[in-house]
């Protein structure tokens, strides 16, 4: 059946490895010691090769931050209460949040989407992207966040929303979160979809104490036992323990790959986002920067599972698509000195002995 | 007897340690989770403290970087010719280097100094501030690098570029070298002022190969045996084992601290400086922002026994001051998150629990 989900993973390409070549040459006679610019140097080969080209323009930037709500906190598994969600989407769409002053400061549109915010968000600007699923995700400790139908119409919604910024002239998206109790989604999907274990990787969130995160682990290993018969696919794992902003992350991901836009993952739960994306499609790959490393405990095991290099290191853990709007500065550094330097051979400088 | 530099010193207080209180009570009413953006807390509230104020502004920012030769590279311990010395600087002041770029990118001057370039620049533009003390330094294997008196007027030359920057409006300053050999001296300021052994610090600099850095700790060691009846002082130190742009770094970040502007510290060369600096003077710890660790491999080191924590980690092993206008975009984005961010209190968010 060609859905839009279908024909999204359709068009995902791996990049043209036969890039390289011209790539690394020009980096090479740009006036400074060979490998010298470090990981900005395989970052923005990795924007080129996206891009599929050996002469990018400076990204133009876009951050879409989905907010969503999750059953699950009426297990008590999250230092504020579920009503810090509409909350914080309605502080996103007036300019006050975290993510307003950096999205502002790295030159980034910011683009902030209801997937599934428990309430009705009656008040908000027109700018909020009206993208609801449903009021929140059914308790993954009795039973599935969601229909697998949700999901993909959730995974749907984001690949809109990259199709969106295409149609815009975005080159370069970052995704983001805001979804009080969304790291123990986050956490089952690990586990789910990577091997993990709940008691390894299972952390403080925005501020649980030791007691709270051993709590929090009994929650998600229950949530995996009673989802153990839908756990069988990316599409009914997900459904099963996901969350709907995690979902709408992934969908941008996918989005983005089918329309080679590179996508700046933000931290614990956009990462999430990615681990479905790549489960779905393992060519998306090719198309992610990751963004930082969160303080969140598990999140370092699970970047190194992904072979992932971080750019930041910040301890950051507050999401909302904060890390990937930092990162984005340092995107656009590593292409600006791509573009902008003097070769050895134009400014007659000498190259090593 | 009252020259420029003692009268700096002089200058020099330690930050006022009870603001302390009313930026953290600020930080912990934004609309956030309290601590959640991690290091970039600590940068806005060492930002403020050097400062002196708990309501900063946005940074006016500016880098400086300070060029110079080296006579010990007549030893053969840099993979690139002395002549890439001037040909760089002359790049930077056409534009072309990945300073320019990196310093347009984040909205800073940048200063290009020539403290003692081993050529005289006849043809380089009048934005180039003239501030040889000599042509090169001697070479540190055979004698000291230059006489305490020319070691002091470099350092008030950096004081004199400081004290032009407070009086431009500047408010977060940055560091920045190009002068080809200069992690050997850098690295014999390490190991006289430190205690490092040049065996545990030594690294390729531009691009050595593992021969090539042997031969170097040897060179270093035996500059630090020559030298070591004038290893009595951190003047007479630097005078017998460092080099012009060190110095002009050290005399920098003392003069950003007697006008209470921060110094981002760029990297290995930069924290060479930084040493100097703190030798002359203890309290200018509380204006230093550490901008990166460097891929050289004795920088980590270094930085975990002045108690550093840098922003990034990229593998950078460049100078220029390139670090340090990375890490400039990251402390304007904490400034702009503790000013721009709605609070608690005024957007209606209720706490954590």
């Amino acid at each position: 059946m060609m859905t839009v989900l279908n024909d999204t993973l359709t068009k995902i390409a791996p990049v043209d490895e036969t890039l390289t070549g011209a790539i690394q040459a020009h980096l090479d006679d740009l006036t400074k010691p060979q490998g010298s610019r470090g990981l900005l140097e395989a970052v923005v080969a990795r924007y080129c090769k996206a891009r599929n080209t050996a002469s990018p323009a400076t990204p133009t930037k876009r951050i879409v931050c989905f907010g969503a709500d999750h059953g699950v906190c009426e297990e008590g598994i999250s230092a504020f209460p579920a009503e810090v969600t509409p909350q914080m989407v309605m502080n996103m769409l007036g300019g006050g949040a975290a993510i307003n002053a950096f999205t502002k400061h790295v030159g980034s549109d910011l683009v902030i989407v209801d997937m599934g915010v428990n309430d009705p968000l009656a008040d908000a600007p027109d700018t909020l992207k009206r993208c609801k699923i449903r009021s929140g995700t059914g308790n993954i400790a009795k039973g599935p966040a969601m229909t697998e139908a949700e999901a993909q119409a959730a995974l749907e919604a984001g690949i809109n929303l990259a199709n969106e910024a295409a149609a815009d002239g975005i080159t370069l998206l970052g995704s983001g979160d805001m979804g009080i109790g969304n790291t123990t989604p986050s956490t089952a999907l690990y586990c789910a979809l990577l091997g993990c274990e709940p008691r390894d990787i299972t952390g403080p969130g925005t501020g649980l104490d030791a007691e709270g995160v051993h709590h929090k682990v009994a929650v998600i290993e229950h949530a995996l036992e009673i989802n153990k018969e839908r756990l069988t696919s990316p599409l009914s794992t997900l459904a099963a323990v996901g969350g709907l902003e995690i979902a709408g992350i992934a969908g941008l991901i996918l989005g983005g790959a089918a329309n080679r836009i590179p996508i700046v993952v933000d931290g614990f739960i956009s990462t999430a986002g990615a681990v479905v994306a790549l489960a779905l499609c393992p060519a998306v790959k090719d198309y992610l920067l990751f963004s930082h490393m969160s303080k969140e405990p598990g999140h370092a095991g699970i970047l190194a599972k992904l072979q992932a290099e971080p750019l930041l290191d910040l301890g950051l853990r507050l999401g909302e698509g904060t890390g990937a709007a930092l990162a984005m500065s340092l995107i656009d550094a590593s292409i600006k000195f791509y573009t902008e330097m003097a070769t050895f051979s134009g400014a007659g400088v000498s190259d090593s002995n």
